[in-house]
C-alpha cells in the first residue's frame, strides 16, 4: 500500500493540518517510461502556501483531493526509463506519499554527492541553497566590500544567502526573529552582524549594523522588515524579493508605506526570482555548493521531523516559527 | 539690473507661488573662467517638487533665498572660459532669472540644432526628451511586438515615451488625465490606445487594451495609476520608476498595495532612474532625438508661458493639471 497526504480544503492563509488528509492508496504502477520512486525525504516549504493559494501565482494550485504538491528524495526502486537505473536517488517533484510513479519530467536531477546526507538536497543542495546562489548572484550582484542585508536570516534561504554573501566578500547583516535565531546567525552562519526584528527598533539596529546603507537587501518576508530596509537602501541598491513570508494573507490585499520614491531617489532596482525559472543552472548551481560544503564554508541546520503523518502540521509549523532550520520529513 | 525667482518659503507639498519671490538683482559680473549668459528661456518641471521638498532627494534642496534652481536656454553675452564665444547658445543650470554668470560645469550643452526652436533644448531635446529615451531603453528595454504603458501619456516625458516605444515597434498605451488629453495622445503622439484615469474603471480600461499584460510600465506618476497597472504586468515585466507626480506629498509618508508579491509572482523588475546619472550618454541621445523630430517621427507640445512673473505660479499649475505640453517660460 501507498500512504499520501492529500489537500482537503483551501485554507485562506496559511495551509494548518485540518486542510490536509491522509489516506492509504494503492502502489501505483509505473508505466511505460514512468519510474517508481521510494521516497526517502518529503520536502516542507513556506512556498506551499502560494502552491496551494487559489490566488494568481507561478504555477497552478494543488487541486483539492489531490496528493500535496512537493519535493522529495527518493530511490529509483524500478524503472520503465531507459535513463534511469534501480537503486540511483533523484530528486524531484514526488509528492507528499511514500511512493510515487513519475514520469521524466518529475525528476530535476540524480544525487550524486552521496558523501553528504540525502536531505541536503531538498535545502543547501536543493531548492533553498540554489534559490539563494542564484538570486543572489544573478539579481543581487553583491560587490566585494558590499553591506547584503537577509530577512528570515537564519532560515533555510537566508542562511545560505547570508554565507555566500561572505565568501563572496560582502558584510553579511540578518534579520531574523528571536534570541535563538539571532544567535545561530552568528554562531553557525557567521553573519557580521544579527538583529531581532521582534525587539523594536529595526530601522535604528539596521541602521547602526549598515553605516554605509543597505546595498543589497535579499528579501524572504515582505511587510515590516521590508519597510524599514527600504529607506536605507544605499544609491544604486538592489531588492531580491523571494519571498513573502511575512505577509499572512493576500486577501484583502494588504498596503504598505509606498516604495517608488525610494527606488527613485536611490536609483534602487527591486525584481522578484522564482528558481523555476532558472532550471538550466541548477546543476551547476549545486556543485558550488556541494564544494562549499565540503569545504566547510557554507553551513546548514536541518529540523527533521519523522513520519508522514508530521507532514499536514508542517507548514503551519513553519508560520509559526518553530522550525530551526530546512524543515524536511524522513520516511 | 538682473530679475530673479527665489525660493520664498519651503512648502509641505507642491511649491504654490507664494513660495516664491521675485526681487531685482545686479547685473551679474562672470569671473575669470566663467560665462555671463542672457537667459531666452526657462524650464519649468514636475520634479522641482522634489528640488524644493526637505526630504532626502538625489541632490540638496534648495535653499531658501536662492535663485530657484532650473535648466534654461541662453545666449552667452560675454564669455571668460577659453571654450566659449559670445553669441552661442548653451542650456544648462542657469535658475529662474534674466542672466546668470555661470562656471562651465553649469552647461550642459551647446545648442547646435539652431533648424530646430531653441526651446526644444528643454523639453524634446533636453531633460525630458533624454529621461524619455534613456530611462525607456536601459530600464525599460522594449522589445518589438511588447506592450509599453505610460503614465502621463501627454506629458512633457511621457509624450516622448510613448512615441519612441512606437519607433521601437512596441504596441504603446498612454494613461493620462481628461478627453483632451487623450484626443492629444492619439491624434498628436500616436498611442495605440489611451486610456482617461478619471473616468474609473482603469483596471478594466487597462485589461482591454493590454491584452498580453503590461512588459513595460513607464510610470510617471506613482498612486492609484500605478496600483492599476501593476496587477497587470507580464511575466518578465520591467517598471521604470521616473516619477511621482501623483503623490502630493511624502510626508505623512504614503502608503499603498504592496507590490511585492506582484514583482514575485510576474519576475518582475522595478527600478528607478534620474538623468542625471547619464549626463555621458546626453549628446547621442539628443542627436537620435533631433534626427527623430526632423523626421516627423517624434512630435511634441509645448506651453509656453510669457515673462519671468509667470514663474512662481507654473509648478503649482503643472500640478494642477492646466498644461498641454513641455511647460517653458519665454523672457
Amino acid at each position: 500500500m501507498n500512504r499520501q497526504v492529500v489537500l482537503a480544503a483551501r485554507p485562506a492563509g496559511v495551509a494548518q493540518a485540518e486542510h490536509f488528509a491522509i489516506r492509504d492508496a494503492p502502489m501505483p504502477e509505473p508505466a511505460d517510461g514512468e519510474l517508481l520512486i521510494r521516497n526517502l525525504f518529503l520536502s516542507v516549504e513556506p512556498a506551499m502556501r502560494g502552491w496551494i493559494a487559489d490566488a494568481g501565482n507561478y504555477a497552478a494550485p494543488v487541486a483539492i483531493g489531490s496528493v500535496m504538491r512537493a519535493l522529495a528524495v527518493g530511490e529509483v526502486v524500478e524503472s520503465r526509463h531507459s535513463a534511469f537505473t534501480p537503486g540511483e536517488i533523484v530528486t524531484g517533484w514526488f509528492g507528499w506519499q511514500l511512493h510515487a510513479a513519475v514520469g521524466a519530467e518529475a525528476v530535476l536531477r540524480r544525487v550524486t554527492e552521496t558523501d553528504l546526507p540525502l536531505s541536503l538536497a531538498l535545502g543547501v543542495l536543493g531548492i533553498n541553497g540554489v534559490t539563494a546562489h542564484l538570486a543572489l548572484t544573478t539579481i543581487g550582484q553583491p560587490q566585494p566590500g558590499e553591506t547584503v542585508v537577509v530577512s528570515t536570516a537564519a532560515g533555510a534561504v537566508g542562511s545560505a544567502v547570508g554565507q555566500i554573501a561572505g565568501i563572496l566578500g560582502c558584510r553579511a547583516v540578518g534579520i531574523a526573529g528571536g534570541s535563538e535565531k539571532v544567535a545561530q546567525c552568528l554562531d553557525l552562519f557567521g553573519y557580521d552582524a544579527a538583529i531581532d526584528y521582534k525587539e523594536g527598533a529595526l530601522h535604528e539596529a539596521l541602521a547602526s549594523a549598515c553605516p554605509d546603507g543597505v546595498h543589497v537587501y535579499f528579501d524572504n518576508t515582505a511587510g515590516a522588515i521590508s519597510d524599514a530596509v527600504y529607506p536605507q537602501l544605499a544609491v544604486g541598491a538592489r531588492v531580491v524579493v523571494c519571498g513573502t513570508a511575512s505577509i499572512a494573507a493576500w486577501s484583502p490585499w494588504p498596503t504598505g508605506p509606498r516604495v517608488e520614491r525610494h527606488l527613485l531617489v536611490k536609483r534602487a532596482r527591486a525584481q522578484g526570482f522564482v528558481i523555476f525559472d532558472h532550471v538550466e543552472r541548477w546543476d551547476a548551481s549545486v556543485a558550488q555548493l556541494a564544494a562549499w560544503v565540503r569545504e566547510g564554508r557554507l553551513r546548514y541546520a536541518e529540523d527533521v521531523l519523522e513520519g508522514i503523518e508530521s507532514c499536514p502540521d508542517a507548514v503551519a509549523g513553519l508560520y509559526r516559527g518553530e522550525n530551526r532550520g530546512k524543515r524536511v520529513v524522513r520516511l
